[in-house]
C-alpha cells in the first residue's frame, strides 16, 4: 500500500499535456507496490497507471527497468509497458521525483494460489525469461548471492535479537553458499520479485506480471527458486511439494529445464530465502517508529530458511522429470 | 489512504456470488477515505467500489448512510449508491466486518479549487440538500455543536500543550456558541464532511459527492459553513472572500438562502472550525505511534478558528445578496 507523493490536479494536467490521452476523468491513489506511489488514471483515451518513484528505486537504474518493460511488451509478454510522451520520453519527473506513465494491466492477483495458479504462474515466468532474451540492457543483481554476506555483516546483532543462535546459523548458511553456489547454469534477465501480488490472472489463466524494479541479469533457475518460496509454502509453514511441482511443470511448458537446473533448485531456494530474510530484517530494523508502511515480518522468511536448511523441503522435492 | 482489511480472491468470489456482475477482472485497494478500506473492483459488468467498514463507522448507523445514498441516487443526485445483492441486501459482511458494494462514480477531486470549482461545489451542495428532502431516515449529528463541550472536556490538557492559553480561548468560544448558536434556521439532511476530496468534477463541472458517513439531520447553513472552511481558505491561512462568495452564489443557484441563514454563516463557520479542530485534536492525541494513517494536523483548524474568532473572516464576508 503506498501513496507517498501527492499530486495536484494542476500538476496532473501539466503532466498529461505532454501526451495525447485526452482529459483525465478519474484519478485515484492505489495500493500497489510498497516502494512507489501509484495512481490509477483514467482519461478519455483509456486507463493508465502513474508511478512516482520514491527513494528506494535508484533513478539511474530506471531506464533499464522501463526499457525492459517496453521490450517485453513489444514481444507480446503481457505487462504494463511505459508510455512515451510527445517527445519520446518514458521517464518523466513529478515534484522533482522520477515518474512514468504505464498502460493499465487488467487481471487479478491471487492471495491463496491454487495448483492451477502455480502452474500458470510457472508458465508465465518461463514466458518472461524467453521474451527477455536479447534485451540489450544489463544490470547486475545487487541483491544476488554475492551481496548477502555484506548485507548480513550489519545485521548480525538484529538476527541474534530476533532469535538467539540465529546469527551463527546464518553464518553457516552463507559459508555453504560460498562453497556450493552452482556456477554455469543458464543466465538471463530475471524478474527477481515474482511474488503472487506481482502476477495477474484472468479467468484463472496467467494474464501478466508487473513490478520489474528488481529485475537483473542472473541465473534463470534462481528466479524459479524465488518464486517457489513465494508461491509454494502453506500457511502453516510447510513447503507445498505439489504446488512446487505444478509451478515447475508450468515453467517447463515454455522453457525446458536442464537436469542441472532442476537439481540446483533446493539450494537456490535456500539462498532465495536468505535474500528475502536479509532485506526484510534490514527493513524491519531500519523502519522509523511512525512509518506509514509496516515492514514485512522477517520471521516468515526465517522459517522458510529453516525449512530449506533442514532439507525437509529439498528432500521432498520429487519434481517431475522433464518429458523425454 | 486506507486499506486496513485485506480480502482474498476466494473471499471476493464468495462475495460476488451473491450479485449478477460476472467474474472480477481487476481488484485494487484504493486510497480513498481515511475511515474505511476501499477497493476498486472491475467485473465483466462494470466498475464498482467495495467498502469494508472499520471501527470508526458505527455499524448500527450504516443502514441510514446506505439508505441515504440510495435515496439521493434514485432522485438523480450524482453519487455512488450501494448495490443490492440477489436478496436485496445492501449491507453485507466481509471478514466479520460490515461491507457494501457501490457503483463507481467517475470524476476528479480537486486539490486546489478555483472559483469555478467553488461555485460548482456550492451548487452541488444545494442540489444534495434538495435531493435529500423527504428521506425518512433520521440521525442526530453526534458531532453537532451540542457535543463540542463534552468533546473538549477530555482534551483541554492537549489543547494547552498544543498552544499555551488555547484551552481558555476554546472555553470562551464554547461559551459563545452556547449563548448565540442560531436556532430556527432551515434544517434537513446535511453531508457534514463536504470537503474537496469528497466532491468530484468532470470537465470542470460538479459531477457528484461521496463519503456520506457523517451525514445527519442538522441546520442546512451549517453544512455550507463546514464547506466554506474546507474550500475557501488560502494556503497561507487567509480566508478567501471571493471563493466563499462563489460557493454561496453557486449554492443559491439551486436553493435560495434566507437572510437569516446568510447572516448566520460567520458564526456557523466559527463553530464548524471548532468541530474539526476538536476531532483532529482527538485523533492526534489518540493515534498510536505505529499508526498506518497519519492524523491530520489539528493546527490547521486552530488557525481557522482564530481567523473566525478575530472576525477577520466574518467582517470580510460581503456575500452577495440573493437576487431580488
Amino acid at each position: 500500500m503506498a501513496v507517498y507523493t501527492d499530486i495536484s490536479d494542476t500538476e496532473l494536467e501539466a503532466f498529461l499535456a505532454d501526451y495525447d490521452l485526452g482529459a483525465p476523468t478519474s484519478f485515484k491513489g492505489i495500493a500497489e507496490g510498497v516502494e512507489n506511489s501509484n495512481f490509477l488514471l483514467e482519461t478519455e483515451a483509456g486507463r493508465y497507471v502513474l508511478t512516482i518513484y520514491e527513494r528506494r528505486v535508484r533513478a539511474d537504474q530506471l531506464p533499464f527497468f522501463l526499457g525492459l518493460m517496453e521490450w517485453l511488451a513489444a514481444r507480446g509478454f503481457p505487462s504494463a509497458p511505459p508510455i512515451a510522451d510527445h517527445e519520446g520520453r518514458r521517464l518523466r519527473s513529478v515534484r522533482g521525483k522520477p515518474a512514468a506513465l504505464s498502460a493499465f494491466l487488467p487481471g487479478l492477483a491471487v492471495r491463496r494460489p491454487t495448483l492451477v495458479h502455480c502452474r500458470e504462474a510457472g508458465e508465465g515466468l518461463a514466458w518472461l525469461h524467453l521474451a527477455a532474451r536479447g534485451f540489450p540492457g544489463r544490470r547486475v543483481n545487487d541483491l544476488g548471492w554475492r551481496a548477502w554476506a555484506g548485507l548480513f555483516a550489519g545485521l548480525a546483532t538484529q538476527a541474534e535479537a530476533l532469535k538467539p543462535g540465529l546469527a551463527a546459523t546464518i553464518e553457516a548458511d552463507l559459508a555453504l553458499f560460498a562453497r556450493s553456489w552452482p556456477a554455469g547454469l543458464p543466465e538471463g534477465i530475471i524478474h527477481a520479485d515474482y511474488f503472487p501480488d506481482n502476477v495477474f490472472f484472468a479467468d484463472g489463466r496467467f494474464a501478466g506480471a508487473i513490478d520489474f524494479y528488481f529485475a537483473a541479469w542472473d541465473t534463470l533457475a534462481y528466479d524459479i527458486a524465488v518464486a517457489l518460496n513465494a508461491w509454494c509454502f502453506q500457511a502453516g509453514g510447510a513447503f507445498d511439494v505439489a504446488a512446487a511441482g505444478a509451478f515447475v511443470e508450468g515453467y517447463r511448458r515454455r522453457r525446458p529445464l536442464a537436469a542441472e537446473e532442476a537439481a540446483a533448485l533446493p539450494l537456490l531456494a535456500h539462498g532465495a530465502a536468505m535474500r528475502f530474510f536479509l532485506t526484510r530484517l534490514n527493513d524491519w530494523t531500519g523502519a522509523p517508529p511512525g512509518a506509514l508502511v509496516r515492514p514485512k515480518d522477517p520471521l516468515e522468511y526465517e522459517r522458510k530458511l529453516a525449512a530449506h536448511r533442514s532439507g525437509a523441503a529439498a528432500g521432498a522435492w520429487a519434481l517431475p522429470e522433464a518429458p523425454a
